[in-house]
């Protein structure tokens, strides 16, 4: 007898060496870039692996594209591509869709689209979600659907789902992490004595690291969009990313990598957001991080994240944070958890971005404590410590310790000089630096840099 | 109207700042030990945490110890605690059961009730499912139950859940860990020149990192336990812990880790699973770890696995491999993914330790690929380097790098001499090694040791 096709089917190859009988789920891509070719290979080429893990195939039914002529890297079977939305959304056995065009529009009106036709939705657009998650999430909660974006943050590393289900038993502590890889291959680079800010650019672009217009990656907004995602899922924060302050790594200086190294420090872009007794701090900045500790060691265009939770203590999570294969990897997870009913279930139990959820207390910026760098270019001349350590005092700052670099000296009589603080308000380290840098012996172009708190954050 | 209590229910505390009817989960717990103590701890206190993540409170219904009159650590309602097993199991209200009683038996016996009784399993016990896994998956599968493990493996980092749902899309290629927190702590110690091996032991067992009995941790077993349940996962593999290869770290000299830094290494207790054109490569060894790989960088009881995958690459888990709360995080993360219905799903679509699910081929031992470490004792005398690497050419092995130890000469002559190899297998590594020990100018107590590749491994 023959098998019940769509629901039950035998098939020959690529599970010929574990010949049970396998379901189908249908699926559809809209968007064949860079990442939709690397999901449609894994779906295309590797089967064998949803059969394994999920007990069906994912059969990849559409792709939509909006030039079907275009040349691509990856061989789809005769009649999947088209250039109609209407097709995919039209064919009821199709039960879920991955939306892989970048961007703002057309990506939401395709996406609510794909919910409206009854189908989940699986993404890994982080900017569609930074801006309209809230009304994204509802609609798809009145239509009975779901959301997955594990691909959203990160690319390959899970933290979505490590946020959403595994570290569910705690209370989250903090959540720091370095999102961006393009600025963490610039930061590197810069930290090994390679090269300044601008010629690291250049590299970053050259290896593909960077795009042609790098600057949301550059400024920290890309990094504060990710930011918004998990402080909702570790903290139910409900933040704009545009709110989170943030500073970006253009004014960074080689000079600056040296003195952190010195003092024990490597300076790393770091999204933070970190319970505080006045709310939920959150930041994107360049800042010092303790040499020897698990994110100081993240190189080049390498992502990670650490989670303190009151219960099972910091946990620390490492890889790709971008690429074709990284980040299809966890699109096709969320594909399967999608397909399996495992989505279904964390979406409607998390409640995401959802208006009856309790939202936490944002912080405000200028009461965050931490320590604070300070690099001054002063006139090198008698009694400047004097003044300088006058001002902090009057903003309660303790100074833990200070170097000055002779060698260092320029010809025109400027040095650098190099402050370490104890702890102190956001606030305070601004004030004092602002007057500091009044002074007449101190030049422009100095340089305040927070420290990450190696225990909370 | 009264909400129809059990299914729903208002609850004034602890959700009183989030007032939506929630629903409950009634469970239990058999063993109230460390680990018990701190889920009973979470369920109690944090109520509020379950009911925001997973939509619903678990409510404790029983506790089941054997002496209801042991002072424990934490503070029961009244009614809870019981030493008769068989109130929980004849408790139809209750769906879930968290298993926290170690060693095989009565853990074995008590699980298998609680799976006849028609009630998930939850357990954080690993030997029992190194043992007996087969048995008890298969009969749950036949009682149509559920079996979660996550605190099993690696305590509070969530390795399980990654490897059997996050990384889903991935053919996976090698698992490295450091599975044991006992054991890192003597090496982590070790190698900062702070004891050898008997003193470091001692301190691990003052600060109750080592039991009293320590030799399943010292001598590899434990680790072998927890590879068998990641290699299940990650390739399928079929096999008893006792049948993989492994290397305790009695012989370890503190010498050897001062060495090992020479050359740009730390030694570690790694569990590898890697997959070879022979098949799945295991063992549990010390091994040289390259300096600056996030394995080299895991320091004291911490835990840490790195998996790569062939799309994600490499991806790196870090975080508390054992203690209370970081297990007891596990198991809760664990009981709400089964009061949820994810770990219905994944259990039934991964088919964990089933007989119709192939097995991968297991690789024979001596075919292994790596680097090797010679440590000699030799007597220190003219051309001892031309009879050594005569015998290592025979066994077609070519040398990276020597180096003699002149300072290190003691009384009687005799300095060490240390080899590394290029890479070759370890048939051969070990069979050159009996040889050029047999050469009269060779002292007893050399050492061998294996390099863990960087980019495979």
């Amino acid at each position: 007898m023959a098998p019940s096709f769509p629901f039950q089917s035998w098939q020959a190859n690529p599970l010929s060496d574990w010949s049970i009988p396998v379901e189908k789920s249908f699926v559809g891509i809209v968007g064949m870039g860079t990442v939709g070719a690397g999901v449609a290979r894994l779906l295309l080429d590797h089967g064998d692996r949803t059969a394994r893990h999920a007990g069906r195939t994912l059969w990849l039914q559409h792709v939509v594209v909006r030039d079907v002529h275009k040349k691509r890297d990856v061989d789809l079977p005769a009649g999947v591509l088209t250039d109609d939305l209407d097709r995919l959304l039209n064919d009821r056995q199709v039960s879920l869709v991955a939306l892989l065009v970048g961007g703002i529009e057309p990506a939401r009106t395709i996406a609510v689209k794909i919910l409206e036709s009854g189908k989940d939705l699986v993404t890994a657009n982080k900017a569609l979600l930074a801006e309209h998650g809230p009304e994204l999430f509802d609609r798809a909660r009145d239509l009975g659907r779901s959301i997955a974006f594990e691909a959203a943050v990160a690319g390959g590393i899970p933290i979505i789902t490590n946020l959403a289900q595994c570290l569910n038993a705690n209370k989250i502590l903090s959540v720091s992490g370095i999102l961006n890889g393009t600025t963490n291959y610039i930061v590197s680079r810069m930290d090994r004595g390679q090269g300044d800010f601008a010629s690291s650019l250049v590299q970053a672009q050259r290896l593909g690291f960077a795009e042609a217009d790098p600057t949301m990656d550059i400024d920290g907004s890309d990094a504060a969009q990710k930011l918004a995602i998990l402080a909702h899922l570790a903290f139910g924060a409900q933040v704009h990313w545009a709110d989170i302050p943030r500073r970006g790594i253009e004014q960074l200086q080689v000079d600056d990598f040296r003195y952190a190294q010195q003092l024990g420090y490597r300076i790393k872009l770091i999204a933070l957001a970190e319970l505080t007794r006045s709310g939920l701090q959150l930041s994107v900045s360049p800042m010092l991080v303790k040499l020897g500790t698990p994110l100081a060691e993240v190189q080049d265009n390498f992502n990670a994240i650490r989670v303190v939770g009151d219960a099972v203590g910091p946990v620390f999570f490492h890889g790709q944070g971008a690429g074709q294969m990284p980040t299809a990897s966890a699109v096709v997870a969320d594909m399967i958890d999608t397909a399996v009913g495992r989505t279904k279930i964390t979406f409607q139990t998390l409640k995401l971005w959802s208006d009856t959820a309790p939202s936490i207390e944002i912080a405000y910026p200028g009461d965050a404590r931490a320590r604070y760098y300070y690099r001054l270019n002063i006139t090198d001349q008698s009694n400047v410590l004097a003044p300088v350590s006058e001002i902090m005092g009057r903003y309660g700052i303790s100074i833990a310790s200070v170097f000055q670099h002779d060698d260092d000296r320029s010809d025109s009589n400027v040095v650098p000089l190099v402050i370490m603080t104890h702890e102190t308000t956001e606030q305070n380290a601004a004030a004092a630096f602002r007057e500091i840098n009044q002074l007449d012996f101190v030049h422009p172009a100095a340089q305040r840099l927070k420290v990450l708190n190696s225990t909370g954050g």
